[in-house]
């Protein structure tokens, strides 16, 4: 008789998954995934040969001739590229180049966090971020979020509160900059605001900025990791600016942290290749291909709300972000986006709903749809099979776009 | 006043690194790094322009076009492979690509294990599972191992004594060919034996393989997978027969398993380049590559052979492996190879210390040499120069090659 594993696996796991992946749903508004046809493959093959040919042998050694915090190369471009768009200021010895973001974010909380911990976090939030904190057993102290970011008054009050009943948050997370999912962009008073409470209560900032270089007009107030660099741990990523299948992300930090990271980083270091290609590219063309891919995508962020506009009308509200990859659209409250994805689904129609991605009390109003990977057709047809599905399950909109009236 | 984060980190964590790496020793004979001389660089080069101009746009997707489970045409390789060199036969369902084999490896362990269980090692093992099981809080039970593998008639008797006990081990772990440290491969009548006492008290296997293309002779039993696919997960890498830098390792397990291993891999993917690089350039060379590299391994063994038959004379022993990239040398009971490693360290030659590699009561005694990485010039003058480092510490050898007699 076989084996079988479920007998073997502990309790409390995630789920597992049911059967191998089939594919990309048709309307694929979910996931970090990028613009096909911003990625500039060509240049990307050159830089590729060109690091290959000339560095390909240090691939025979773990880490290459940079050792464990990555290819040096790479750390050296973003030490410019950091002081250029977020105004850090920092060495190589502070950045540790990570497997994706998602990767920092696991060492981080490694760090910082046991079971029962309390942490502070934007209530709308990346579902990443709140399905790890779930899994982690923190507590979780969630914080309104408006057009201006995270509303530090709230902030102030829930410390004073906490301190109170003797509660010091483990850290506070943040995406200041192109709030995932609101994309709003926290204001310099904010931040300032964020980083003298944070002071007051000697509690870490973690710092979330994967979408931060995705700003249509480039206008942004400085990284909170700019206003402290001894209490703010910075991520980035460039999965968003360049391609996510690339699993490259970063950390900025203090030696403090970067040490005890190290050592929690027992992978024997991140894709090496990905950092030389990325190194090899970037120094010559991130800022030119920042500027187009941003054109792309804002034409794309225009079609998705000129097709929200027609096909769900007043019905669908939203805040026209200033840059990133998504918009979080409210619905009214007679819609269950939850059960909205799950029909969707069915007919080829992936969305993010609200409860995934939000602690709001009516988080499934809302839902979250990502624009950069469908194509400027498959974003209008996709936005009115939603909207025909959402008809045809809430009664809203009242008349679908294709819905005779 | 400056933040510091070792306020502010959880206790119990592993100490944090002291400060930036600042270099290989110019002696290395530690870590899995390969043989630089043998990287076939331009082939490289060439399979990643190839794959990189024809797919390059799928990198705009999260796991390309493949999904979680890693790129298809490097599972459909590794079909093909995993036949021909382990006997296993197995669909690309069965197989999830990893960051490495140790991501594969702490994937299982999160799946398998919890803090007090049982896990039946290898008594001499890989320094990195040793760690990782003292991290997780798991008891280890060990088990002697000679040249021909596992003493699996002293398993036996353990799975019977700790049955009596009521305790159901989580998992057998075995590196069955070219076992880390002692290079030894398992016979086929003890892994047959091994399988018969799974299946008998019900305890999945795990079968670390990472080395297992490096033999010499070609000659190695079927893999344990191989001899029964329900009960045993088989972990493999790129890591030692292409290049370490590249962090592609692999797992083989039935989709009970697998399909659990997917949803704790919450990384967004593994790095894509890597795999695209190595699936093109292994379909067409693996097998031309691996011939080749067999050979300058197989001389670079010799190399380290003869200059410590010629340093250290009778005073180090060892059995000479039939494959792999290290060689575990025993010296008399007055060495302490932990001081040894120590103090060499500061003089530029690295070693393993037996004891972060074995549970042998007099793992002292023996060292780890890693062979791959230096040249031949660097193994001859590396090994005179711990001998010479050994015998000022502890008198052995009795005249150091280097020293007047």
């Amino acid at each position: 008789m076989a084996f079988d594993f479920s007998t073997a696996v502990k309790k409390n796991l995630p789920a597992p998954s049911a059967a191998p992946w089939s594919g990309f749903p048709t309307y694929n508004f979910v996931g970090g995934h990028n613009d096909p046809g911003s990625l500039p493959v060509d240049k990307l093959t050159r830089a590729c040969s060109d690091v290959l040919s000339r560095e390909g042998k240090t691939l025979a050694t773990y880490s290459l001739e940079s050792g464990p915090q990555g290819y040096l190369p790479l750390r050296e471009f973003l030490v410019g590229k950091l002081k250029k768009y977020s105004g850090i200021d920092c060495t190589t010895d502070q950045i540790l180049l990570n497997s994706g973001s998602l990767q920092a974010i696991d060492l981080i909380n490694e760090a910082l966090l046991a079971p029962k911990d309390t942490v502070i976090i934007e209530k709308s939030n990346y579902g990443g971020v709140i399905s790890r904190l779930n899994r982690l057993n923190v507590n979780t102290v969630a914080i309104d979020v408006d057009q201006h970011g995270m509303r530090t008054d709230q902030l102030a009050t829930t410390l004073d509160q906490l301190a109170d009943r003797g509660i010091k948050p483990a850290y506070i997370y943040s995406i200041p900059t192109v709030h995932n999912p609101t994309g709003s962009i926290m204001s310099l008073e904010r931040r300032e605001h964020l980083i003298r409470l944070a002071v007051e209560y000697s509690i870490p900032v973690f710092e979330d900025e994967c979408y931060a270089d995705l700003i249509w007009d480039g206008k942004r107030p400085p990284a909170l990791y700019a206003l402290n660099n001894s209490q703010v741990v910075h991520v980035g990523s460039f999965s968003k600016t360049i391609a996510p299948a690339l699993r490259v992300g970063y950390t900025v930090a203090d030696w403090s942290l970067i040490g005890q990271l190290l050592s929690l980083k027992t992978d024997a270091g991140s894709g090496a290749l990905e950092q030389m290609l990325l190194a090899e590219y970037c120094r010559e063309h991130f800022d030119e291909h920042l500027a187009s891919l941003n054109v792309n995508l804002k034409t794309k962020l225009d079609t998705l709300c000129d097709a929200i506009d027609r096909e769900f009308g007043t019905s669908a509200e939203y805040t026209l972000p200033p840059g990133g990859i998504f918009l979080w659209v409210k619905l009214p409250e007679t819609v269950d986006t939850a059960r909205l994805a799950t029909v969707a689904e069915k007919q080829s129609v992936a969305i993010n709903p609200g409860c995934e991605w939000s602690l709001e009390e009516n988080a499934n109003q809302y839902l979250r749809l990502c624009f950069a990977n469908p194509d400027v057709d498959t974003i209008e047809a996709g936005v009115a099979k939603l909207a025909e599905i959402c008809h045809r399950e809430f009664g809203v909109p009242v008349y679908a776009g294709n819905t005779p009236q």
